[in-house]
């Protein structure tokens, strides 16, 4: 390399100013700066070296940030971030107050629509089009998708919208034949139809040519008012959609992308354009092992992750995992289902062990709870290993399919609380608020890896709906049994008897809650069961304490502590409540442990607040007043 | 008519003796009785007129219910009820304590799965299709899913699961070119090619022949093995996810009907069926205005629906609607968005005056708000109308699109709390408590239908994300005024000075509240605002009374109460507080007033509640205890 293109890319502009030569030398670069930046900060890196062509290509030939840019779930947008003037900020990537790992409209105008969740891109570029067109502005749209996000229902309501919207905007299916995990469903089996050998490798020199160098635009405009089906390579399902179908191309080759993205450009109407990419691309251990390098801590660029020395504390996805496999064992009623998260969600031995009880259904969470509702209809005992931050695609399908029929699904909810470097879209701060309104559901919190194994055993033998709710990453290290015992439904456990005060800690902060209750001498609960609470044992604590604290890593509004104090109230039970939780707004990226010390959910935290709560003035005033 | 049939069938088995010139007779007396039935007690009629041959032809050929029948939405259920031995139930349909509107598993051993809500048929059948091959049972499965409820995102992920899951599954797609309102989308478009009059004609007679008469199945089974597409219709779509597409055929041709079913039930695989029928069939008025007989009320069958004397008073959908034009007029960056309910959201005139500012994006809630979110991102104004139960359908939308961003998109939410007749699958029930817990969401409950186009007004007013939650049908008959005015954000409205206690109340319950108010001598607020909550106020009332009392017509937990008591809390205000809603338990179809009766939301029960309270001799005994 004779000198750094990259290090004067300071915006789209400056690149636009390169010619094809350099910008194929600019690729190069920037693959090794992600390669390089990603292994200090650690991050999403596949997806990323996958889309460093097609990133440059769009922001050549589209007006950026006039033109509108959506990435979908965003795990692709670095190439996009460095060379929209943030490279500098990729060494504080996805830290506490450095640059979020996904698009965010507050931190760029580049970013035109905050993601992270997947499937929305197309819905955001077709109301961002049709916004355009109301307001007479010329803009173009552009939405990137993959193909394991196109698996999503809501990518497929949003194209059976727009095929008749007559909206201009552009749709870059981004095929890598991956979701997080191998692809599933259908819709892979067409993709991998339309990019078999023959067509595509027909298509990769074609491709070249007619939308490359030969006077393409004829070419293409004739291809759409004839609406010929199939020339390069089918394309049916999308044409049927009221797309015009271009590709499969090499989204790699900046030959192909940059003259098919002009021609695309002057185009009217709803376009779909096919782009195969690589997850990994240009680094050889991502490309032999796109899922481990899919999102990654710190690693030597050099020699690679690491391997074997996992060590340490179990972590509560391999807690599920292991208690997956050994209840699988024990009950043949056990079948499983993914919405397409077998690494993240620890089922990686189930699905080999377990192969004709495992269910990767694909992106698909509203699916996936539903599905789940019919396998109990039939007697089985489906459990849905499910983010927290996804069970919010199945809200509905919770309330309305598997809880008002009071089915017995498990939910293994992973992630719930803040999940630390992901960020606001990630973070799992709802569920214990949306889950604890709904009836007949049972929702639990274990307070360490050992309880969470007893709390998902416990959910399994409940005859009704049942949802446990667990962290991102280890707990205290609590060794779990080999055992496959429940624990009683509806009862907490008192870790520590004090005076005055008592603390009411729901899973994640009975920790701290503990450390915190050795300091005030005060009273420490694991309450393990958000619903159905333990009434008994709050009377009882409300008829020997001057205040209860109710502790929780949730949105302190309507999540347990609100639960606590309504159940007192109903029994006239008169005495302090003091709620503690995640406050009224959204929390941003950072450190798990940083952001809750931030928060004041830490040990200091919780003894600063109750002190605090004891010294109010108003207290004992209002209590004066409230006398009836 | 020789003699009554339908007198004589108790269950399909009855059904089954019958010859098929009986079966039409039994079509035909069917029709009569859901003409004459529904037309005394209201419900659903198109959709189930359409429905009378098909119901009769999958009991005939299917082992009911050994084999599982699973109806998508379950408005066209009526013929099924009527006949699996709920004919003399038809009498007390939709009323307390009568028969549900919808399948309801815990009614009858036929309905296989409840249903209310769009398009979650295929992922029930899906999971009782894979569950018998676990088993190694041979029952059958059969979905029937509309065209509307087709095009759901829901629909296509199940379809792209099935296609692969090499599940013994059938998928009837009961085309009858209808939503509840028209049907909209590309999907739309592609059924009408396929039923398009060459192909659709040339098959109503062939297929009666060659799935009907000639020696059916070995054709079938070649058209399997070949996978050959287009000899009857394309189908193109669905074969390409990995279903045999047979059809299309008419749905009301039970000599079409019966062979094919009898045919495709021997054949293995997902195999899909396209049945075309007639929203209405049968009934001349209901056949030439299908909306207007879609959901009924009391009317007489031979003069049909009285026109024009709605008279009485305005119901917060007409608030709505009226209030949209308004504002439309007003200001030109408003756009209104409906997942395909136009006529229930009182959208209609909007439609039609301001046609290219409205967007109906069909059965599509995931969509409808990542839609709007980036219309929003563009200096629009969107309006979301949507019924609180379907809003369940994109709470993530809703968190993650919406309220993260910080987008101006407003809510309308109708429905809110008890809608009566359809019962707990569309009680919107849940909302103050999903919603309350979304940071920057403004959370707005019009005590009447002039303070509904308030808020209305407020919302849209609002730079960021908003809510409007009304009940079904009218209030106290407030009659908005023509203005266009806002009201202060946050702000509640005290009604009423009392003694002692005060009725803090929400939304729909004001009245109720107001007219207890009298009876207690309580301070009776008209809070407006779940979020932000009137927090001076609140601290106002707690220094002068005794006891404060939540009243919201939504779950108790969670919801607007819920934030009262914290606020309380964290101020360490002491005061005692009664939380009044919905209880923790799905709420039976039944007239709207009398279940809040039964619930103790009238104006009796919450002057029960609160003198019951006030007498509770736990009360200072408990804050004598809590004395700190």
């Amino acid at each position: 390399m004779s000198q750094s293109l990259l290090e004067t890319i300071d915006s789209p502009a400056d690149l636009r100013r390169l010619d094809r030569k350099q910008l194929v030398q600019l690729a190069g670069e920037l693959r090794e700066f992600l390669i390089e930046s990603v292994s200090q900060t650690g991050g999403h890196l596949s997806s990323n070296l996958g889309t460093v062509e097609l990133t440059i290509a769009l922001h050549a030939v589209y007006d950026t940030p006039a033109d509108r840019l959506v990435w979908d779930v965003g795990h692709q947008c670095y190439p996009h971030k460095i060379l929209t003037g943030r490279r500098a900020g990729m060494g504080k990537l996805r830290m506490r107050h450095g640059i979020a790992g996904f698009p965010k409209r507050c931190e760029s105008d580049y970013d035109t629509f905050g993601v992270g969740h997947s499937s929305t891109s197309i819905s955001a570029a077709l109301g961002m089009a049709l916004a355009a067109k109301h307001k007479g502005e010329g803009r173009k749209v552009v939405a990137v998708i993959g193909d394991g996000a196109m698996s999503a229902g809501m990518a497929f309501e949003a194209m059976n919208n727009a095929g008749v919207a007559d909206a201009d905007m552009l749709v870059i299916l981004n095929d890598n034949e991956m979701s997080i995990s191998p692809p599933v469903g259908a819709l892979n089996h067409i993709l991998t139809r339309l990019t078999s050998s023959k067509t595509y490798n027909a298509a990769r020199e074609a491709g070249r040519h007619m939308l490359g160098f030969a006077p393409p635009l004829l070419e293409l405009a004739r291809r759409a008012e004839e609406h010929v089906k199939g020339m390069i390579a089918p394309g049916t399902l999308f044409e049927e959609f009221g797309f015009h179908y271009y590709g499969p191309i090499d989204g790699h080759d900046l030959d192909a992308l940059i003259p098919t993205l002009e021609n695309l450009k002057k185009l009217k109407g709803p376009k779909f354009l096919h782009v195969i990419t690589k997850k990994g691309q240009g680094y050889k251990l991502a490309e032999s092992d796109p899922i481990l390098y899919h999102g990654v801590g710190k690693f030597s660029a050099d020699q690679g992750i690491a391997s074997g020395k996992s060590g340490g504390k179990l972590t509560y996805t391999q807690v599920f995992g292991d208690w997956l496999c050994d209840m699988a064992r024990a009950d043949s009623r056990l079948v499983a289902i993914t919405p397409a998260m077998r690494e993240g969600s620890g089922m990686v031995r189930f699905a080999s062990e377990f192969a004709d009880r495992y269910y990767d259904v694909g992106i698909a969470e509203q699916h996936a709870v539903t599905f789940a509702a019919g396998l109990a209809c039939e007697g089985l005992k489906p459990v849905v290993a499910i983010y927290s931050t996804f069970l919010q695609r199945a809200y509905d399908q919770l309330i309305h399919d598997v809880a008002l029929q009071n089915l017995p699904v498990v939910f293994a909810v992973d992630r719930g609380g803040l999940v630390g470097a992901d960020g606001p879209t990630h973070h799992g701060t709802f569920d214990l608020s949306f889950a604890a309104c709904i009836p007949n559901l049972v929702v639990m919190a274990p307070a360490d890896e050992a309880e969470c194994r007893r709390l998902l055993s416990t959910a399994f033998a409940h005859p009704g709906p049942s949802l446990v709710r667990y962290p991102r990453g280890s707990g205290c290290g609590a060794q779990p049994s080999g055992e496959l015992d429940t624990l009683p439904l509806g009862k907490g456990e008192i870790r520590r008897r004090g005076q005055g005060v008592a603390l009411l800690a729901f899973g994640s902060l009975v920790a701290a809650a503990e450390a915190a209750g050795e300091t005030l001498d005060a009273t420490v609960v694991n309450m393990r069961f958000v619903k159905p609470l333990d009434i008994d044992l709050i009377v009882e604590l409300a008829g020997n304490h001057s205040l209860l604290v109710s502790i929780e890593e949730n949105a302190v509004i309507g999540g347990a502590g609100s639960e606590i104090e309504r159940v007192l109230g109903e029994r006239g039970l008169n005495v302090a409540v003091l709620r503690l939780g995640l406050p009224d707004r959204f929390v941003d990226h950072g450190e798990q442990g940083q952001l809750l010390a931030e928060l004041g959910l830490d040990k200091e935290g919780i003894v600063r607040s109750v002190r605090e709560r004891l010294t109010q003035p108003n207290q004992t005033e209002s209590r004066q007043n409230s006398r009836p």
